[in-house]
């Protein structure tokens, strides 16, 4: 997997992250609340910045309330489809 | 997120992994060849002992043929549904 490729994923993370707080109105600071994260952190990972492990993805997206699947689907580029219940 | 809960995650994300890993009749080593991964990186992600990255848990479901999404949606206990094409 390239530099290139690596950094594309993080994006599409990122950006999948943004527009579903958006979605839901919450401020940078709200998600990071809900999610118990440091705001720079989840405005790093909005950016693309970070690498999140597979337990912060699960952290935020249950914040989102999707499922860890259901977020990685948006980031995809497909419809999240289901909430975390 | 209680300690439980993050090692849960991690095992069940690792039981997606060999679960599709034995459907496609890979052995560790073969996965790990195709992933781009040291084999007893694999073996600890199977066991649940790694809190694998974004950019690693894509590096596995793509040797697996699946979407990041879709592997889970195994660890989540549904379907796959879709390969990576």
């Amino acid at each position: 997997m390239s530099a290139l490729n690596r950094r594309a994923i993080r994006e599409r993370f990122g950006d999948a992250v943004r527009r579903r707080r958006r979605e839901l109105g919450l401020s940078q600071e709200g998600l990071a609340e809900r999610a118990h994260l440091h705001r720079t952190y989840l405005s790093d990972v909005e950016r693309g910045n970070r690498n999140p492990s597979l337990e912060s993805l699960t952290r935020i997206a249950r914040a989102l309330d999707l499922e860890p699947s259901a977020l990685l689907r948006l980031a995809e580029g497909g419809p999240a489809e289901q909430g975390a219940g």
